[in-house]
């Protein structure tokens, strides 16, 4: 595929500075970029590639200065706004499963959306019902009693346990494990555990998106419930009973324990943890590797283990680094107050001769 | 299902407080109950939930306030164990896998009992026993030579690797990988790393549960070896050649590296990671996000990256908060102290003069 | 099988100190040891179990004091490496899929060397080219577009997605994810996130070996790359955009954020994070549950989070356990500086007098 640069700054509204009749053939990002590609460029730590990148456009915002004045480029306010739409209009990848192969096996109460898609070996459970447009990725595995909404895309390998719940355009990634059981025993007076049988459900709201390899368990009773528009990566874990706000974003390897209740709009970084049994406001930023230790009734942006305001944690950071230094400050002064000691011993002595 | 509320009382030796004829159809917890449902009540920080629950009844330690007179409880005094006895009595989830499903494929060199259960595509490598009411869900894959007990639960889309010993009694939650390769190399002189074949295994003994997305590595020689009653939570890491002892838990994403021995009645929470070649003893738990840096050879509580005793662990913490209080200490001294220095140096010369 | 004692030694070039004749049937490691194996013992922590073990024979090296004098043993230089050599001549595990099974199914327009091997349920997409002596264990989806080398393993349940390449000796173990999207969204106004495709691939390159459920991301454009002997470990995190350089390995449930740049011959310790888009230089070897916060630009050993270089971190941990001593002189300092200037008051008062 070839696109006319001008073309595609028309589509998004940008000013070319430099020949707007090169061909495009593909997108790339600034250091990978081959000849015809086209990239981009917003963040400013990043300016320095554009003197050795090998694209043949750069998206830029206006107010970057063009320093290779050999490279063309589109002006655009956001510039990773406008690739997407480019990347939309021209370049969407293409999920193009099609069918309910031979080898998927439906049990006789479910039923499936006859535009809907089922690869190979798919296992659909009894008394499903899946929706229009949504497409079923080989090996996956829908256990009983699930409803699937419409334009759902599930990837090779994924698990859905019995009685979950599924809206309208969510996407699972492979590997992933929808309503696990909680984890949820209890010990005897011999340290034995005894399990306690979890029989809630999941249920995972509409725009939903689920990396790969993560784990949300089942409620104990009720439903761990992912809200509209949440979007989790790689690796996460959601215990039994959690809710997670709408359009709250966690990255890869956050673990969030049981029954915790997570506001709207939240950020949680990667490799977060939360105990459990708490809840978090809306509109609170939780940096990388934070261990969240108790309740978050105001939003703003937390960090630290245990998790504390940010500015709290750099303060207490920055003293941190100082500690040498005020060891050494201690000395000093310990010093100079024996010497003061020792002086006006000695000068009292003087005074009082 | 409708149960009548002094049934219930009845099986829990509990005490009715409010009407005992109403039906109960289901079981849930205290925030999300609706008419009809049954919840219970054990800590004191969810009392609050009691003036806004829709439940119908309530289990309830007799000492807690009933400060909504509306609704029903039933008194016991452990109602997280009665409300499990509930569930297990009239809500427990029933995994009816039944018979070989004709996808499945068996070698013939293995042997399946009669009553055990295969789903769509499980594979049964060469040499394989599986015991007597076993159920292995679909796309499941068990290598050669496994032996598996009785009345093992295995879910979708588990690979259970060559040579494992499995249990009676034991669970394997959905993505679980048990015997993949232990993480063995030795580098050589130009920094590649060649691969020590890892030719142990692992053995998992009775009423063990693995939960979702756990990688529990064999042996580079000898075992891997889960003992009796562990539980695992999802998406944690087992190194090769460890030992984890009977009824220790271990909360989401912890890591135990090679060669750890971990010993009973340990718990072990999310996230806590350990290096290897190190013993636990028996007894010990150890706080979330915790690093176990070394043996740990008293019971005890354990906290803190690197693990200290959790007493130490939380004054250093203290000590830390206060730092910006210490430093403005310090600042005060100085001056204090420079301020003596100089009214000592012009009395002095008063009275030296 | 039994391998007469000094056919090992001769293999390895050792001196066996002890009876050349016994026979080996086993290896295993010097704790779990049985009459008839053979073991091995260089970390000079593991000394004292050579009065314990029931081991037939012990490979140490000559400087090693042989406190049992009823044990043989083999002197070697390098044990483990001596021990790696006898695995892989007597005791090399054999993976031995041979064939395409006919439930495996792979698409018209792919092609597969002759001598490779499919397992059962393994599905193979559009456009694939598989190369020689390759074995794809059961229930394993390679999507469209994947070019695999030669002499690969791959084990169950492990999803590949379009457009992979993958590299020759190249080992990747159960429930692993290859080319799962990036985690890219643009939020808008209101706060709701909307995807940006992640329209990149995978490169995989020769001597890699890839843990269990491992999650590698898709770029968003252009290649995550996994350079030539890279070695990680079960559940890690690869972002879209990371590179990892030649030979760095990565142990468990280590998470690298989208656009980093990993040199060669790193080493990274289990469950450490590192925030997006920096480069860390080549031989850098981080400590366990680090936190890398910005990039790394000299070689070294760093720790901690936020990592820093391993001297710093060390020294303020001693302060940190240091801090109670600290404040407690503080506590002195105040107390004699305060006498001080009362008796100085005393003293000056009377001077003036």
């Amino acid at each position: 595929m070839k696109i006319k640069l001008s073309e595609i700054a028309d589509l998004i509204s940008g000013k070319v500075v430099g020949k707007p009749d090169i061909q495009i053939s593909n997108l790339s990002n600034i250091q990978d970029a081959k000849i015809g590609d086209l990239t981009f460029l917003y963040m400013p730590s990043y300016l320095d590639f554009l003197k050795t990148t090998n694209a043949s456009a750069v998206l830029i915002p206006p107010s970057f200065e063009k320093t290779n004045t050999e490279l063309t480029y589109i002006e655009v306010d956001k510039p990773n706004l406008a690739f997407q739409k480019i990347i939309n209009t021209y370049f969407k990848p293409n999920f193009n499963l099609k069918g309910v192969h031979q080898s998927a096996n439906i049990a006789g109460t479910s039923s499936i959306a006859e535009d809907s898609a089922l690869g190979m070996n798919v296992v659909i459970g009894e008394n499903c019902n899946i929706g229009s447009s949504t497409k079923i990725y080989h090996n996956t595995v829908i256990m009983d009693n699930c409803t699937i909404g419409n334009n759902v895309l599930i990837f090779p390998n994924v698990t859905v346990r019995e009685n979950t719940i599924i809206g309208n355009d969510v996407i699972l990634h492979s590997g992933t494990v929808i309503g696990s059981d909680g984890f949820g025993y209890s010990p005897d007076e011999n340290g034995v555990y005894h399990k306690i049988p979890q029989i809630g459900n999941v249920i995972i709201e509409d725009d939903v998106e689920i990396g790969s390899n993560v784990s949300i368990d089942r409620a104990a009773v009720g439903s761990t419930i992912i809200h509209k528009g949440v979007k989790l990566d790689n690796l996460v874990q959601i215990a039994h009973n959690v809710k997670v706000g709408e359009n709250t974003v966690m990255s890869a390897q956050t673990g969030i324990s049981g029954s915790v209740v997570i506001g709207k709009n939240c950020i949680l970084a990667g490799q977060v943890g939360s105990v459990g049994h708490i809840e978090i406001a809306d509109n609170v930023i939780v940096g990388a590797q934070s261990g969240i230790s108790k309740g978050i009734k105001k939003s703003g942006t937390y960090f630290g283990s245990p998790a504390k305001e940010i500015k709290t944690t750099l303060r207490l950071e920055a003293h941190f680094r100082s500690l040498p230094k005020y060891a050494e400050k201690i000395k000093e002064l310990e010093r100079k107050l024996d010497r003061l000691e020792s002086t006006n011993k000695i000068e009292n002595q003087k005074g009082n001769n």
